[in-house]
C-alpha cells in the first residue's frame, strides 16, 4: 500500500532509531535529561523564542497553550475550521473552560480586520476575548500557507487589544519550505508556537510548545496535569532533534512530490479543491459521479491509501515514505478509475 | 425618557405587586413553595411538557439545558448570533465543559440540512454532538419568528440522530403572539424550553425550563449548584404567574409598536436591517455619516433610550411600559435627527 | 407542626411584603435598580468592604468567591465539614476546577497551624493553593462560633503567603449576636465575606457577597454566567434590606430559645453533641435505641420537624417564626419520648 | 551520586534499547501500530481485564479513568494521600470537574467501613459520589501493600452502591513482589487499573490504564484530548513491554534492597515512620536536631539523594540501577551523619 493518508504515518529513520538507541537519558520531571534539554534549546532558537517544551503530541503542545494564556469563560478566535477548534475533541472547553470563537478564513487565513471585529468589548453578557489562534499551514485549507503579512497584521490586532496570539505550527516548517521564510520570523508575530515533529518531520512521537520563560514555566505544570511529564524522556528527544534539525530541510521534496499529484489529478480529469502550496493535496469528486467515500474505496482497491475529508473531498498528504515511484503509480490509478466512470 | 433598550426594564404591574404581596409561600429548597409550584405546573402545562422548574433567568434555564443535558467534550450546535452563544460570557465551555459549534441562520433559522451536517460522527479526533439549541424569537435577527416547519424538520434531525433539542424561548410568547400558533405547539419540537417571564412578559425576575421529569430532576440539582434553589420564593412566582398567563395575552400590543417605528424608520428616509415580525426592530444606519454610537447618543439627547447591535445597527424593543405616544415621539425625533444629517 | 428544621424556613414579616409592594425598581442587568443599591451600598458599609453583590443565595455568593479568587487547578482550603464541602454539590470542581483541600477544625475552627501546614509549596506535581475558606457560625459544627483570634490569625497565615480568605458568614450575624463583635469587626480578617439574607435574618430570597470593588466588578459577571444577573430585583432587594437593618438586631432571642432546647434535651435525658453557641442545636440519640431518622420520626409524630444531621445527630434550628410556647411544647414531647423508650 | 529519590530515575536497559531499536511501529492514532497492540494484550491479560490502554504517564492513565468514570459535580473518594489527590496538580477537579473526598486510611488502607460512610445519600444539596479510588502500593504511606481482603470488602461495598473502582496501581507489581498474589488477584476487585511502567520496572516511558472494552473505548478518546494520541509509539511500547513481562519479575531486589536500607536507619540510631513493606523506605528525623530538607543535605554531600517527604519525613526508594554496594556505602554514612549530631 502507498500510504498517503497523513504526515504522521512516517516510520522514523535508521539514523533516528540509532540516536534513540544511545541517547544519554535522565528523568525530566526532575528536568534531568540532557537530551530533550538540548532539543529544547534548539528548537527554542530556531523558533526565536525565550524558551521550548517538549510535549507527546500537537494537541497537548495546543490544550497546553489554551490553558495557559486564557481563563475559564473566556473565547478564543481561531478559524472555522482550524486543528484546534475541529479535531481535537472539544478539548479546549472541556479542559480550559473556553468557547471558541470561530471565523471564517481565505484558505485558512482570517483577515485580520475581521479578528479585531470578534474580539469583545467589555459587558456584562460577554465573555472576554483571552487569545488569538493560527494555524500555518493550515491543515483543512489544503495546506495553504498563511502570508507572513496576515501574521504581522494579525498580531498588530492583538497586540493593540492586549491579546496574545498563539501559532498551530504543526506543519510551520512546511510553510517555511515553502516560502523560504525562517520559522523565527514567523514566530515573531505570535507570543507562543507548537510544531509537531511528527508529521512530516518525521520523528515517532513529539511536538515541542515555545514562548516566554514564564509561559514556558505554567506550560510545565499543564502538561504534568495533562499526563505529560515523561521520565527518560531522552530516548524519543533525540529522533525528534533530528526531526527538528535535518528532516526540516527536505520538506521542499514533500511538496513537490505534492504538486505531482495535483497534476496527476488534472491529467485523469479530475479536480481541485484548492492548488497545492505544500504537501496537502484536496481532491474534489464533487463533479464525478462518486462521493468522497466512494474514491478512497477505489483507491484503496488499487493500493493508495487516502482519506476522505468532507462529502466530496479526499485528501493525500505527501511525506518521507513515499516515493516518485509511488505517486507515478497514483498518477495511474488516477487514470484509471477515471476510465471506468 | 422613553426606554426602547430592551422588554427587560419593564417595571411590575399593581396586579403583580398585589400578588406578590399576598403570596402563599414556603421553602422552595424543601419544594414546599405553594405558589411556585402552581407556576411550574401551569408552566408545564401551556409547554406541554411533563415537569417545569422556576430559575432566576434566562441565563440560568439555559445554562442547566446544558448542564443537564450534555458531557465536557460534547458539542452544541446553535446559530451564530444566538443568545446561548453570543451573550452568555461563554459559560456553557465554562460550567458544562462543551463546545459551541457556530452555524449560519436565515433571519435566525438554521436550515435543517445545515444542522444535519454538523452533526459530527464518531471518530477519536472529534467532539460528540451532545445538543442542539433553538432560539425562537431570535433576538439578534430582529426578533425573528423561527418557522414551525424549521422546528419540526430539525427535530427530526436531532431525533434521528439521537440528539436532544433545547428551545431558547426567552421570547416564545413573542412567537406565539406573531403566529397563533401555541406554545405548546413550538414546544413539541424540543426535549427542553426555557421562558423568560422578565422580558415581555413583564415579571420583575424569573424564567422557566421545561422538559420531561427525569430532565427536571436533574435540572434541579444544576440549579441549587448555580444558586438558583430560592427560599420563599412565591413572592416572585406570583408575579411571574401573571407575567405567564395574562401578560402574554397582550403581546400582540408591543409588536404593534414595532410596527409604528418600523414605518417611521421607513418614513424618516432611514434603514431597517430586517422587516419587523415581533417586538424588536433594527435600524441600520450604515448608509447615513454616522455609525450605530452616534446614532445611540443622538436619539438619547432625544429623550429616545436604545442599543448599539452592532457597528452600524440600532436595536429598538417595544414592551408593556410603552406607549402610542412615545412611538408617535420617536417618529418625531427620526425626521427631526434625519433633517440634520 | 413546629418547623425547626432550619432557619431557612422563615416567612417574610409583614413590614417585608409591604417593603416589597412599595419598592422602587429598575433593571438591575443595567445597574439601575435603586432599592439593590441601597442594600449593597449598606451591606459593604456594615461589613467595611469597599462594595457588595445581591446574589440569590449562599451557594451562589460562595461559587462566585471561588470562581472570582481562584484559578483551575488551585486547591482550597475549608474545614471539613464546612457548606462549601459538604453542601453545594461540589460546585467548586465542577464550575471552578478546584480541588477542595479538607482540614479538621475543632468545632468548626481549624487550627492557623493546620491551615499553614496545609499550604502547598511550589512543585510541579502540586496544586497552587488558591483560596482559604472560612465558615462562621459554623452550621455542622453546631452554630458554632468561629473566635475572632482564630480569624485573625489565619489571616496572618494567608496574608504571609500572599493567598486570599473568604468568609462563609451565611450565619456571621448569628455570632455578631452570640459575641458582640461587630460584622465588620470579623470581616476585616477576610477578603471576601457572604452573608445569607434568608436564613435568621428572614428575608424571601437573597445573600450578599462583598469584598473590594475590583473583586465585586468580577463577581458580577460570574454572577452573569450563573443566571444571577436579575431585573426588577428591588422586589427581594426591599424585604431584604430589612433583613439585614432590623432582623439582624434580633437574633439573639433565637440563640435564647435554643438555650431552652438545650435543656429541655438534658433534662429529659438525652444529649447534645455539642454545648449550644447560637441558634443551632444538635443532639445526639447515639446513646438511645434509637438512630436519628427513628428520632426525627418519633418527632415528627408529635408536631415537631427537626433533620437528621447523620447517623445518631438531630439538628433543630430556631428563628424568627418559632415561638417561646413552640419550645415548651418541644420539651414536653422530649419527655414524652424518653418515656416511651 | 546514589539516587534513591525514586524509582523513576531508572535508566532503560540494554536490552530495552534494543527492543526499542527494533520495533516494529505504525501510527497508533489509527490503531496500527502492532508493538503497543501487543503490550496492551499482553497487560490486559496479566491484569484480568478486557483491554488496555498504553498512556504517556501514571497522571496520564489515572485522569482518564477520573474523566471516563465520573460526571462533573461528582464526588471521588480516595485516601487522603494519595497520589491522585495529593500529587496531580488538582487534575481531577480541573479537567473532570469532580470533588475529591478524602479519607484517612491505616498505612493507605481506607477501611471499607469508611468507604461506605463517606458515600453521599441522594440529596439536592449533595454531589454524587461517582468514583472510589485505591493505591496499591501506597507511596505516601511508605510502599505499603492493601491488603487483598481490603480491596474485596471495598469492591463489595463500591458494587452494592453501584459506584466503580478505579485501582492507581502505579507499583501495583511492588505489591505482587512482596505477597505472592498476582497482579490479576488484586484487579479483580476493582473496574479500571492504573500500572506505571516507568517507576520499578524501568521502562523510559509509560503506564498502562486497563477495564472493559466499553470503558477502554471512551479512554481513547480522553487519551487524544490530553495530547496522549501518540504516533509510532512502538520505539516506547517495545521497552514497556520488557518492563512488564521481565522486569517485573525481579522487584522482590529492590525488596530486599529496601530492607538494608531500613535496618542501616535502624542500626545508625536513626528512626522509621512505617516498617518497610515493599521499595520504599521513610526514615522520621523527627527525634533528632535536623528536618527533613536538612538531613537530604548532609545526604546529598555524602553522595546519596533522597527526598524530603514532610516537615520530619526523608522517603529512599530502591530501584534496579542501586547496587548493593551502594546500600552499604548508604548505611555508611547514616552512621556518619549520628556521628556528627
Amino acid at each position: 500500500m502507498i500510504d498517503l493518508r497523513s504526515d504522521t504515518v512516517t516510520k522514523p529513520t535508521q539514523e533516528m532509531r540509532e540516536a534513540s538507541f544511545h541517547a544519554e537519558v535522565g528523568d525530566d520531571v526532575y528536568v534531568e535529561d540532557p537530551t530533550v534539554q538540548l532539543l529544547e534549546e534548539k528548537a527554542a532558537e530556531m523558533l526565536g523564542k525565550e524558551a521550548a517544551l517538549f510535549v507527546t503530541s500537537g494537541v497537548q503542545g495546543n490544550q497546553i497553550a489554551v490553558l495557559t494564556h486564557t481563563n475559564p469563560g473566556n473565547e478564543v478566535i481561531l478559524e472555522e475550521e482550524s486543528h484546534l477548534f475541529y479535531y481535537e475533541g472539544a478539548a479546549i472547553s472541556a479542559f480550559a473552560g473556553v468557547q471558541p470563537r470561530t471565523v471564517k478564513g481565505n484558505r485558512g487565513a482570517i483577515h485580520p480586520a475581521d479578528v479585531e471585529a470578534a474580539i469583545r468589548p467589555e459587558d456584562v453578557h460577554l465573555p472576554e476575548t483571552g487569545l488569538i489562534v493560527l494555524e500555518n499551514t493550515h491543515n483543512r485549507a489544503g495546506g495553504a500557507v498563511i502570508p507572513l503579512e496576515t501574521m504581522r497584521a494579525t498580531y498588530d490586532v492583538a497586540s493593540r487589544h492586549g491579546i496574545p496570539v498563539h501559532l498551530d505550527g504543526a506543519r510551520l516548517f512546511n510553510a517555511v519550505a515553502a516560502t523560504g521564510i525562517s520559522a523565527k520570523e514567523y514566530a515573531q508575530f505570535t507570543d507562543t508556537v507548537q510544531i509537531c515533529l511528527s508529521k512530516g518531520l518525521g520523528a515517532p512521537v513529539g511536538s515541542i510548545i515555545a514562548g516566554s520563560q514564564e509561559f514556558i514555566n505554567h506550560a510545565r505544570k499543564w502538561r504534568k496535569r495533562l499526563g505529560g511529564g515523561l521520565r527518560q524522556v531522552g530516548v524519543i528527544a533525540a529522533p525528534a532533534m533530528i526531526a527538528l534539525t535535518e528532516m526540516s530541510k527536505r520538506l521542499h521534496e514533500d511538496h513537490e512530490l505534492a504538486k505531482e499529484i495535483e497534476e496527476g489529478i488534472k491529467e485523469a480529469g479530475f479536480e481541485l479543491a484548492y492548488p497545492v502550496e505544500t504537501n496537502i493535496v484536496i481532491m474534489d469528486v464533487a463533479k464525478t459521479e462518486m462521493n468522497a467515500e466512494q474514491m478512497v474505496e477505489k483507491l484503496e482497491a488499487s493500493g493508495i491509501q487516502a482519506v476522505p475529508f468532507g462529502p466530496t473531498l479526499v485528501r493525500f498528504v505527501t511525506h518521507y515514505d513515499v516515493t516518485k515511484k509511488d505517486i507515478k503509480i497514483l498518477k495511474k490509478v488516477f487514470k484509471s478509475i477515471k476510465n471506468t466512470l
